[in-house]
């Protein structure tokens, strides 16, 4: 009837190997209707920040469901070094998320209401046997994503935990002052497009008005650029100050790669102001 | 019954960041029942001539249905950098094409018979609210893609215009000339093998006769070849000149890159003749 | 009734053609219900060894059904070096496989009883015509495998050949002498993990235990290192000997990357010994 049950998958595990289809091995044994929509596998590895972007950014694009996702540097540690594997409940739309307990979820978790149900995943009944030590991708998040979807509960599935105990990232912040706004760098995508930590709101509060020069100060080298509503409104091989489609600022090179240009990386800083 | 509604989607968005994820997410909103068929994300970044062979050589072995494409250097633009997004029903098959108005979808047209109706969607009801600037995928094609498979018709999702207001590229072509073929290289791919710009039907013309040797020039230079079916007849290291499987020339050293072998790259020059 | 026909894909093809994309397009056309399984298409390429590798670790995690696999440097020779192209039947799980006959498939077969039948699918009355000299995936491969996920038999598919007549890979070994463990690089994989040639169990005859130094040489050289369950059992940056979730023995740098701190590369030669 309708539609079948969807499970999102995103992981840093790159497309090279058969980390990914293994997964979804995994998943259409346990839960063969289930259709799966790959997020992406290009997070740069065991980059957490990274991930959670990628997740916060795409899941509200996606239909309610299972959402696995796996950046986990942490995989396979004991005692100390242990990180829980985690299923949680979403307040809106009946939306699961899977994966480990690094801070990778909550900022996903937050666009739908926030945590309602934890439960620790790491000795689920669904979980493969022996759980190797360095694929819980396999062995424990990809067969407990494909029980859920399948119907199973999350309580049926892990031992609950307070939801307060859930880890979050701490995360980098835009700020004004002295008139300019003091940024970093978020994420290099694909594009060599430069995603900052503003939301694009922060540039009206900064008086920067669509069309006008703007300056950006890369490590006391001043940038000139303009800011515009998408890539074609310079000239080939300008600088462009905008709104990227995730709604937050980001610098590109019109045709070109801005972190080519300016020697930037992810958390480089930089200062933009009205020029 | 039976099939369900098919969607085929080229771009080049690649694989590291969400964006391909992103557009699956949005149309199985729209379409739950969709199947979508990667053709390929590879493509060069804003080569619109490279996707328009990818997608035309590809097409004719894809399950009728909706054919997403999009390589769109001009998103977003407004006024005279403006292109507009479009929705052409064919001839043949009742195959849908979406995509930018940038030339990179009528040489798939063609294959089915040319375009017999073309919508203007830049405006489509079925677009996400607010369309961003910059992700014409995510916020238009996807989703008139999706409403597309779901059985909406195009003139539902946007307005008519004629059909021979299309933008078209011109196409490099190669030419016979005292008893040469001089070619340029339209796609070097994945193993380093150029796809020339000749049907392979003009190397008969040209006289060349299977398994004799050939002369391939570049830049003032020759270089040996053998005209051949395959890369096993040749030895290992080999320049080999042979027909394609999109049923042009092209040329290969087996087991090796002739890219790098002739440094050649898109669009560069060579001229064929008998040895 | 249930579940759909399962196909999984993997070959060497790589993701920036739309290679993958026609082969699924050509499977969809031929078998529209199937499901198909990407387990992975960035094998290296040629590299039948390390296909049969990815194929051989993935196997076992996939739903039954239809394995197609395709790395194939002798795609399309003729005489001499014509390669069969194949469909086999094992003895368990119903699980057909089909490509090319090069070694790619044995080790997989082995994992479900053997092979019980074998047909020559060269002439199949399923390929597409004119089948091409260099892209069989498309011309012969891929429509096979869809004929085979719609219900037709490997009977009806192809010629009959004797089952001892299939091609298989040497494979390197490890051994043991003189109190130590001679060792090749299997694969590496995207984390630049090195897999070796040594089922996991072969440590523990070696006299290793848990959490211990071992002396890694190569080249003359040595290089320290501990054997442990996983990465996080080290600091960053530390080399690590360890149980790969493949079950074979494998080295990894917490953080890092084994094959760039080693040099060491696929079949690179290495010695591990108690420190």
């Amino acid at each position: 009837m309708g539609s079948p049950p969807f499970i999102t998958f995103l992981s840093d595990y790159g497309l090279r190997d058969e980390f990914v289809g293994v997964c979804h091995g995994v998943i259409a044994r346990r839960c063969p209707s289930a259709r799966v929509i790959d997020i992406t596998h290009g997070v740069a590895r065991h980059d957490v920040r990274a991930g959670a972007l990628a997740l916060s950014s795409a899941l509200r694009y996606m239909p309610a469901g299972v959402h696995l996702a796996v950046v986990d540097p942490e995989v396979g540690g004991e005692g100390e070094r242990a990180r829980r594997a985690v299923a949680l409940r979403l307040a809106e739309e009946g939306r699961l998320l899977v994966g480990p307990d690094n801070g990778l979820l909550p900022p996903a978790a937050e666009l739908f209401g926030g945590v309602v149900e934890a439960v620790d995943i790491g000795r689920s009944p669904a979980r493969l046997e022996p759980v190797s030590a360095t694929f819980h991708g396999r062995d424990i998040f990809a067969p407990v994503a494909g029980a859920l979807a399948a119907g199973e509960s999350p309580a049926a599935l892990g031992e609950p935990f307070p939801i307060e105990e859930l880890r979050k990232l701490e995360r980098s912040l835009a700020r004004l002052r002295d008139g300019a706004l003091e940024l970093h760098v978020q994420h290099v995508d694909h594009f060599g497009n430069l995603i900052l930590d503003a939301p694009h709101s922060l540039l009206a509060q900064l008086g920067l008005r669509l069309g006008r020069p703007v300056s950006v100060e890369v490590d006391g080298q001043e940038h000139g650029a303009r800011y515009v509503g998408t890539f074609s409104d310079v000239d080939p091989g300008e600088l462009l100050l905008y709104e990227d489609s995730r709604l937050t600022a980001a610098l590109a090179v019109n045709r070109g790669s801005a972190a080519l240009t300016l020697g930037l990386r992810r958390e480089s800083k930089l200062t933009v102001r009205p020029a």
